[in-house]
């Protein structure tokens, strides 16, 4: 049965007028209050109507942006480039660095919904995360799906994969090793590896992934990368899920006295300007990072004003090619 | 003569006792009347007394940090360490890019002094933003001389120039180049270049630094390195003043047909984690981000409970030696 508010009431153990008045934003209120409330809201699921949603209106013109860390150069550089829109477009910025942390996370958008923030850009992996189970709240997500409502915007997840795939083949692969995220994970990123496998499959290749954590340290990184030579010794070339990753496996690979690309060809995926700038010579996918920023900022500017927008934004993504694949 | 608050009045154009209230931050306000106020005070440099600047202490909790980008490693990672330890400590985080936009720098310090963030973390390269010329702001400044109330963070980078130019003294180089920033700014990285000049002249060898602009585009950075190989064909080492043009540097030297580390040594600078995975070949300094991150958010807190602080702070640097230096 859809909760009520006077369900909020209880649970918050306050008056239904306190609840009205959290909702509608009036009168004297305590931080904590409103929190609570909030808290209520959340845990019970409630819906506010049409009426009570009005005042989402009231705005600090705020935006939160929520990724699993800016040190890693792609979100710091999607970071920066939403920024810079955001403040063009008179929005200030609060960042969230969520990684491994689905409280951090929660927490994140219970500043959403006692409208400390105007709306929020998530791009974060942490699984489960409920509380997004509102209609219409003034969200978007990059690169990942949080649930029907909310507008997903990436890159061409599916044909960075085909195109990475192709390429390496073309250069005459056979052993082709992709690595990328756990399959649990709810994101069209998934879809590298849907690609890789359709095109290792169509080209009568054997595709072989491994499944490599976003969010474990470097160590068990490189642990687990040293283990992929050892267990297959006559791998030609490998798709990597992003650049970091890349790079790493090129290290891992020239300690090893393999020489990148006469011996293994590596594809690695994103495309910063910083690692285009130190790496050259990586041959990776690149991903329209100022362009999913501007596409974000706009569709989220549509949810503020209770417009319509669609439920997927696919932007195009191209290959570099490098000397390393 | 000192600034009166009716001059503050007669200057924004409203009533001393609007004037009172803003500062008081009582009875309705209209977010125009309190911006246009501030601006006011600001063009005026007027400092509330004691009593005014009390209402300093209405909290929002929510930090500014000022950079010129975190898209740039370092601040990147800067960033992601002091949004996780000022979470912990309860405050959110607002961020700013200012790079090459001195407006921008100053609408942040506007936020601070409408009360929309409690403190500021700054580390800008832009020039005489004189809106920080008030007493005792919840400020602090990372690699920056603000002015001499504001408290500055920093590493050792007079050691730090110590340690790269003497190691590359004592791998035989002769003729070594320096990059650095441009003179003017005010920051304390410019004694990199002193301890690099110092150690030349003692080791009876004669210094040469080279101006690069952090804040310039890639491709003229790259003109400027092109050229220093051109006027200096016979140079033996360069000590860049930060990772990424380190990585520039090399890659240009390749493509002139010099092997690093036979033909040419390479000392880069910061050290961050991302470089350090991705180039762990990179001799380096190492910069201690997680500390320098630790220690403002410290610094900060004092300024914000209205405790003496120092006005500078050293934290120790490291050499990481790698295979290019």
């Amino acid at each position: 049965m859809r909760p009520k508010l006077e369900d909020v009431a209880k649970l918050a153990n306050v008056s239904k007028t306190t609840v009205s008045r959290v909702l509608n934003n009036r009168g004297y209120l305590s931080q904590e209050t409103i929190e609570r409330v909030y808290r209520a809201m959340r845990e019970l699921n409630y819906q506010p109507n049409a009426v009570a949603r009005q005042l989402y209106k009231k705005q600090t013109q705020i935006i939160g942006l929520l990724f699993p860390t800016i040190a890693n150069p792609f979100f710091g550089e999607l970071s920066a480039e939403l920024e810079k829109g955001l403040y063009k477009e008179g929005f200030k910025v609060l960042i969230g660095n969520s990684m491994n942390d689905p409280k951090k996370e929660a927490h994140y958008l219970d500043q959403l919904l006692t409208k400390q923030v105007d709306g929020l850009i998530v791009g974060t992996h942490n699984q489960g995360i409920k509380e997004y189970n509102y209609e219409k709240l003034p969200v978007v997500a990059i690169d990942r799906n949080m649930n029907q409502d909310i507008p997903v915007i990436e890159s061409d997840n599916y044909n960075g994969g085909v195109l990475a795939t192709t390429h390496l083949i073309e250069r005459g692969a056979k052993k082709i090793i992709h690595t990328n995220g756990p399959v649990e994970l709810d994101s069209p990123t998934k879809r590298r590896r849907l690609a890789y496998e359709d095109t290792m499959k169509e080209a009568g290749l054997v595709p072989l992934t491994i499944t490599v954590d976003f969010n474990i340290p470097y160590s068990e990184k490189k642990q687990i990368f040293t283990q992929m030579f050892h267990d297959h010794p006559d791998v030609e070339a490998i798709f990597a899920s992003n650049d970091v990753d890349a790079a790493l496996i090129m290290q891992i690979a020239l300690e090893q006295g393999r020489k990148v690309p006469d011996d293994l060809l590596i594809v690695g995926y994103d495309g910063t300007q910083i690692i285009r700038n130190i790496l050259p010579d990586l041959t990776t996918i690149v991903q329209p990072i100022e362009a999913i920023a501007q596409t974000s900022i706009q569709v989220l500017k549509q949810r503020l004003n209770n417009k319509e927008t669609k439920t997927e934004y696919v932007l195009p993504v191209t290959l570099h090619k490098g000397k390393t694949g």
